[in-house]
């Protein structure tokens, strides 16, 4: 079976130059240093490397698909600097977030500018006209639906809301821009619209998986791999499908009560973190989300079963499995 | 002559509708009554007027221009959302800003969200996909510009800048949009690409003298007519063509240091601020930004002299004069 990891290493790194030159020196320098520092700084790029692969995987030439997949690329940028000013994050990839280090008019437009410029870069594509607008509808639906996304984890903050709204919020704030980046691949790749579809559900599931994966991570990860330290999503109260679950299975009152006593406490101690992953533990809150994560991956894999063989699907199943197994 | 506000008044009610339309009802409602705010609360319309005058000035049928119309007024829109958040303004024609009356997160995704809504818009016009490319290219790249503009805007406050670097960020922070609707709207009109230019260069043109009249109207405009306190541009120390002029023609150096000192004085009094007006008036400053507001505008109107007489084009042109002579 294909090393996803290992291939993204690879996918990754020819992606860096793309990346890198379809920001030039413009004025002013410090809007655009400000709007390079996150693409330069790297990551996984999944995103990107999904754009190519979608491409490839319809019979269509991934090289066509570089604008599209460094727009994807920047769009993704371009959220992450809002959400780090919004949320008020002031570290990111080890370095200062750009509304610290610039100050917040300039990460306001940074992420403005990052956005238009990747619309620009997809209006610029060297492909048939008919394409290009297909393209675009996809795109630009999906950062429309990826504001709304944020907007109502903003509105969740704090509260336990339904597991379907949960679901809703992650697919607008996590999926679509994959699904738009997938499907735009293969349309650029000569997908027929019915193609696209399925392929863009398929990367819609991706994203769920994705998220999930993420959640399961911030209560359950290594903080050793991860990064991020253990009590974070607990103390923010961060309501996923680990909390709604736990919320329907625990019939204890005063267990349910402990619980809720941690969610969203910012100063609770490790132990009081620990205490609070003992009890999702016990209540079958994670293993219950590590499931579902794991049904989103299997359930994308499906939806792409009907294409012919090739590296690149063998690269979009081994990316869903990815996206539920790492540990980072 | 046409009278331009009362045509404006007239096809700014003609607008409101298809405004409102494009933005329906959905979830979160908060999101979506913060991205409705400005649109919905009206403004002189020149923008979107613009784009329709356009298309029919090349014998091209308006109502096929709305959907674009009604896109650049979202971005416009989606510019006042994010330069009052990046401000500190608090009111915006009689109203709470956004960021004051929703908080920070979501003006900054109600911002976002008029451009991708009105990318979305675009991408999804009823033309042929040739033309929607050419419109996409140049409404992606004003808004790129835009951005580099306000940054300027930003890097530049309580400083003297050179006159030309003056001019080019009113250039990138007004004109381009103007320009951009202005082209699109040709195009969709059927306008070849050396009339789409020509009516580019036009607005253009017309964006820097509108901008220069509303430098003007900050310094020796009627504060009743404006709503805006008289002082609040010599306070801000705004550079401003006034400014970079009296700065070459004052040869007294006693008289320069004292209107040096009033610019940018957060608390001058209004004595003050009438002073540094008569220092201004005296070195003939205000005249030369008048004249060269002017000169724009008929550089402007030349620029479309070779269309064909039509309402449109009398519009075009009356739109020119209405931008430089307005008291509001």
């Amino acid at each position: 079976m294909m090393d996803a990891k290992e291939y993204l290493k690879k996918k990754s790194a020819e992606l860096d130059g793309p990346i890198r030159k379809y920001i030039v020196d413009d004025e002013p320098p410090n809007l655009v240093e400000a709007s390079r520092q996150y693409p330069y700084a790297g990551g996984k790029r999944m995103r990107p490397a999904m754009v190519l692969a979608c491409c490839g995987a319809v019979g269509g030439d991934p090289s066509d698909a570089v604008p599209l997949a460094v727009a994807i690329e920047y769009i993704h940028n371009f959220t992450l600097i809002h959400d780090d000013l919004m949320d008020g994050d002031e570290v990111r990839r080890g370095m200062r977030t750009i509304h610290v280090g610039y100050g917040m008019p300039t990460s306001v437009l940074a992420g403005d500018w990052l956005f238009s410029r990747a619309c620009e870069i997809i209006a610029n594509m060297d492909v048939p006209p008919e394409k290009v607008v297909k393209v675009m509808r996809y795109v630009t639906k999906a950062v429309c639906d990826l504001g709304r996304g944020q907007q109502m984890d903003v509105n969740n903050e704090g509260k336990i809301v339904p597991e379907e709204y949960y679901v809703e919020t992650i697919k607008l704030k996590t999926s679509v821009l994959f699904a738009a980046g997938a499907a735009g691949g293969a349309i650029i790749g000569g997908a027929d619209d019915r193609t696209a579809q399925a392929i863009y559900d398929y990367a819609i599931d991706l994203g769920l998986g994705f998220q999930m994966q993420d959640d399961y991570l911030g209560v359950a990860g290594d903080p050793k791999k991860t990064g991020k330290s253990v009590g974070n999503d607990i103390r923010k109260g961060k309501c996923t499908c680990m909390i709604t679950h736990a919320m329907r299975a625990i019939k204890d009152p005063s267990l349910l009560d402990e619980l809720k006593g941690i969610l969203g406490k910012l100063d609770a101690t490790d132990e009081e973190c620990a205490r609070a992953r003992k009890i999702l533990e016990d209540a079958g809150s994670i293993k219950y989300a590590k499931d579902l994560a794991r049904e989103k991956a299997e359930s994308a894999i499906e939806r792409i079963a009907f294409l012919p063989e090739s590296e690149d699907k063998e690269f979009m199943i081994a990316l869903a499995r990815y996206s539920i197994e790492r540990e980072v």
